[in-house]
């Protein structure tokens, strides 16, 4: 059983979770061991283990602690938005933000959750769920009830929107050219509208569309 | 070195391949052994060693092939069809019907690549950016020269289809309700022309969107 949280210097623990999370991103999840992120938390084998007991739980406390900052108020923050398009404007933008933030985190969800043992895993899994349930329900809402888009598409269409979203993990760099905010704006602007408004030079042509 | 591929049963290597590939998804590239994969192709381990090497070998004959298939023929088939937003239809479609019939292979690109030796990850990588490259340069006709969109949006876009299409391996089932040719439309019918579409009932609502 995992050690109660509430007995641990959470601060500390934080530290080692952010740099076992680099660890796994560089060398993978098999290939680190408590030595490694002992090390790298400059901490000795025992100490790290005065937190942690094994490396599963280092890596179901990062993946924990990051769904938790994704769920962390999303629905209430969510409800005081009135308008549709909105709403998937924050939530595309609040993803993005939360991913460079967290970026080993992210990429240690997306490349070493199912290394977890199953007790952990279903914790994990739950939480994805989750978000993806609420974000799936605001996007029915904005179709609304007469736009005849079934419960399969609107499954599909979230699906594709993460794609976009967590693809990222693969090419965007934070530090580069393109700000986390233009990423966001480009991410609604083609769900919302598609590309063909940015093409030719006709009426519909486009070019504050990004 | 690797060896020639027309000094092998090339029949056989690819059913090594292919039960390699799965394996590789089911319990981890590093945790899988040659032993395993001889199992699985009903070969002992010195009959895997007549066909490969090493794993890595194994790896790398299955990465190269899955993207031998997906260039084939793809830069003369793009040229045959005229219409730019035709040109893009066939590569999404394409894309997501080379990943069904290919989806352990797929995978096997995407969360175990980096484990190859960097003389074989360099290979899969050039191949990687080749296809990259083709389908930045057919969306950047796709806008023309007179659209604004600039060459660093041209890249962001190119990763956002990427993006739709790649996730799939996370969420999207083959023998599930949606076919293959359903999701290539709706992933189409997003890009080029958002969601928006569908939502309300004014004037632009368009059932047949999907």
């Amino acid at each position: 059983m995992i050690k109660p949280i509430q007995n641990r210097n959470i601060e500390r623990a934080l530290k080692i979770g952010k740099v076992a999370a680099k660890l796994f991103n560089v060398k993978g999840y098999l290939e680190t061991n408590m030595e490694d992120i002992g090390n790298g938390a400059r901490l000795s084998k025992g100490g790290i283990y005065h937190y942690f007991s094994s490396k599963n739980e280092i890596l179901f406390f990062v993946l924990d602690n990051y769904l938790n900052i994704i769920l962390q108020d999303l629905e209430e923050n969510l409800q005081e938005i009135t308008d549709h398009s909105s709403k998937i404007e924050f939530i595309i933008s609040r993803h993005i933000r939360i991913y460079t933030q967290n970026a080993s985190e992210s990429k240690a969800l997306l490349h070493e959750a199912h290394c977890l043992p199953s007790k952990y895993y279903k914790t994990i899994a739950e939480k994805e769920r989750r978000y993806y349930q609420i974000v799936a329900k605001e996007l029915s809402n904005f179709f609304g009830s007469k736009s005849g888009v079934t419960k399969g598409q609107i499954t599909v269409l979230t699906f594709l929107l993460f794609g976009m979203c967590n693809w990222i993990y693969s090419w965007y760099n934070p530090k580069g050219a393109v700000t986390a905010e233009e990423l966001s704006k480009m991410i609604l602007a083609v769900f919302l509208d598609g590309v063909r408004k940015c093409s030719g030079s006709g009426p519909n042509r486009n070019f504050s569309h990004f």
